[in-house]
């Protein structure tokens, strides 16, 4: 495989005879990056005017994975730390190294956390980081598609507060020059043990002003939520909605210790929750979010894998298996998030949440889309699709990766993989090093 | 790759320069599969008698993966029923389909897992189901290592009893008839709602005379333990113990609703407890292992994946992850079964409870040997092996096998492997239509 064999940016592509989750299919995608038409058998009318077939005979092929809660550059830190009393591991660790990261080492780490999303079937995901100029660059050249917010954090100081709106309002401008449609700017109200209400107003109102989304931590703890209401006199989400933070372009991620009542308010606010399940188990928040609730409420809830230092991976075939596991386990139901459900929260709910479509192979949606190896063991046999891909599929088994019509990867070859492994390693030996920690 | 360049079985091998927990090492394997030597620079010594040489550069070094649990001719039925009330699942979808099963399908139901097994770093595997000739056949063909045990059943009739009887003390002959010394024979015990106390005593007195390893069920549900102690007077663990069954032969799978004296009796008993997350959370069992009790009181505690009905992947990297998080999860502890306890919980637990050497890589050692790429993006940046290896990595990063000194998978080519596929694919293609299911 090389990169001449890569259909040029902009290419029409035809995706022949690929198993979808109702039944074969044909893909015709144009080359503006837009599924122009789907079914059995169209392949024909398109095969003439494709500028690349992909043949997709021993492929499963879905809309691509869409991750609403990540901290990309964190993959830098992947097994840092782990296994420590959260506290210890955040002062201790986490923030004593990320207070000696450089600009290059979030392009490093995100180009790093991209390259794991494109080899594990995730075309599309929710940021909040800092550097976030270094961020849209590293997606840029990656070629995904994301939603990125800078982290506003001012800790409750009103001159902290000045300098967080004025790189929240540098970076939404700067992301806007970009003209990358595949790359938008959101705000990033960290949460409301870091943020003062009056910035949370002030986030809401730009947010608003500017049609941008919002991405939110919510309600991840239960110290979080009991602080709240000993010092601001009031629960998360409450305090939230009365800042305007609650809206149908909010996605909030954990959501782990919400009340029915709170369940409720996000339903009427349009509110899209973000599950977390592997780092909320890694992180013993001691309580799995209340998805029959959300659900009953008719929240749209979606799939986040966290950051790298808390998971550490951000592979979302795993992500829908432990959803759907700890679900089970948790709320004592084995039919509680069966497997049809579980990829539609890490397909067309991650879609909806990051407003980028449907989420689904239709035409006239967003040629997002990957394909899956039949004849990988998770596919032996094949007795029920989505049983497969949720719970026996890692991302291991994704081949070929399509986003906004441009095949980044194929056939599990991505170009300039080694580099990125390279200059991401390198970083994160020379951010340790800087740090003088170990 | 091919299959020529495979090294013959019975050849010496010499791996150069892989990274091991203990840093940097060679290992010379004889030809009797026995690890010989082992450390840094010692494969100058023996570059000349090698038969064989695998560069370990770009690899981490492990000893290979034991499960513990499983079924393995199961992996037929992956994804055939998922979602569903435990009584139904099994009553009109596993057993009326595990009613039409022929020896050939255990066969390749078995080889698909051994196959799985190869692909995700695991050398060895304690299993229980039935037509278990056909189970060591595919083992031995495989070549993994395996100690395997018909699932005795006697639903309390005297008359199933005695068939039950000779069946066991059938294929424990028949396995000693093989003289492959990699697969061993068990009693299997199934659990204490389905084996009569006439049997159990029996089956401990058996295995006692023959010297060969136990394997059962215990305390997986509420309802295991409440229905033995209204229609048997006692619970579980004391029922096995009363008749014999509870040895340091013995592996008892789930363990999940055992009391603290329970944990201590299995520790005075010298039994290896065997940690089944995923299919504990799969099946809602409302209870993870009592781990901390079992450690605490010296139990050997082990990692098995269950049958893939109920997983539904034999990948036991992803097991070592779901454990060291559900623990954390369940008893609401950060710092609970870190990455370190994992990998020990996989290897050289998984190795005693089998009683196939101690699971290290040091001189004397049976040659079960893993390698795992460090290029591959669970591997970057290496900050910590461990925690890498534990909640980063999958199977697929497995490169290369070796069990009992011969190769099974050479940079990610197992021979063989396209007829598994095909013919598994078959097996259970033709089971569920025999059946007259879907």
């Amino acid at each position: 495989m090389s990169v001449q064999e890569f259909p040029k940016s902009g290419s029409s592509i035809l995706v022949t005879r690929a198993l979808s989750r109702d039944g074969l299919t044909d893909l015709f995608i144009s080359g503006e990056g837009i599924i122009e038409a789907a079914g059995e058998g169209i392949g024909k009318e398109y095969r003439s005017v494709a500028e690349f077939v992909l043949p997709g005979d021993s492929c499963i092929v879905l809309p691509g994975l869409v991750n609403t809660h990540t901290h990309a550059a964190m993959s830098l830190l992947r097994g840092y730390a782990d296994d420590m009393p959260l506290d210890a591991w955040l002062n201790t660790r986490i923030w004593p190294l990320e207070a000696h990261l450089e600009p290059s080492d979030v392009y490093w780490g995100t180009r790093l956390a991209c390259l794991e999303m494109i080899r594990t079937g995730t075309t599309a995901f929710n940021d909040m980081y800092f550097f976030m100029d270094q961020a849209a660059r590293a997606v840029g050249d990656a070629g995904l598609r994301a939603v990125l917010s800078y982290g506003f954090i001012d800790l409750f100081d009103a001159g902290r507060r000045e300098k967080e709106i004025r790189e929240t309002e540098r970076f939404v401008s700067g992301v806007r020059k970009l003209r990358n449609p595949k790359v938008r700017a959101a705000v990033g109200p960290h949460a409301v043990y870091t943020v003062s209400e009056e910035s949370l107003s002030w986030l809401a109102g730009y947010a608003a002003e500017e049609g941008i989304p919002i991405h939110v931590h919510l309600s991840e703890t239960e110290k979080e939520v009991l602080d709240a209401e000993k010092t601001l006199g009031m629960r998360p989400p409450l305090l939230l909605d009365k800042c305007g933070i609650l809206t149908p372009r909010t996605v909030a991620a954990h959501c782990c210790w919400l009340s029915k009542e709170e369940c409720d308010l996000l339903a009427r606010r349009g509110v899209h929750a973000s599950h977390n399940p592997v780092s909320n188990m890694k992180l013993a928040v001691n309580r799995a979010m209340p998805y029959p609730w959300l659900r009953d409420a008719g929240v749209n809830v979606a799939l986040g894998t966290d950051g790298c230092a808390s998971n550490n991976t951000l592979d979302l075939f795993r992500e829908m298996k432990a959803a759907a596991l700890l679900q089970k386990f948790s709320h004592n139901s084995q039919t509680l998030l069966p497997a049809g459900e579980a990829l539609h929260m890490g397909t067309a709910a991650g879609a909806r949440a990051l407003g980028i479509g449907n989420g689904t192979l239709a035409p006239g949606e967003p040629a997002d889309v990957i394909l899956i190896d039949r004849q990988a063991i998770c596919n032996v046999p094949l007795h029920t699709l989505d049983s497969n891909l949720v719970y026996a599929c890692s991302g291991g088994s994704v081949r070929t990766v399509i986003c906004g019509g441009r095949v980044l990867m194929l056939d599990r070859f991505v170009p300039g993989q080694d580099e990125v492994l390279k200059e991401a390693a390198a970083a994160a030996e020379s951010l340790v090093r800087r740090s003088g920690m170990s």
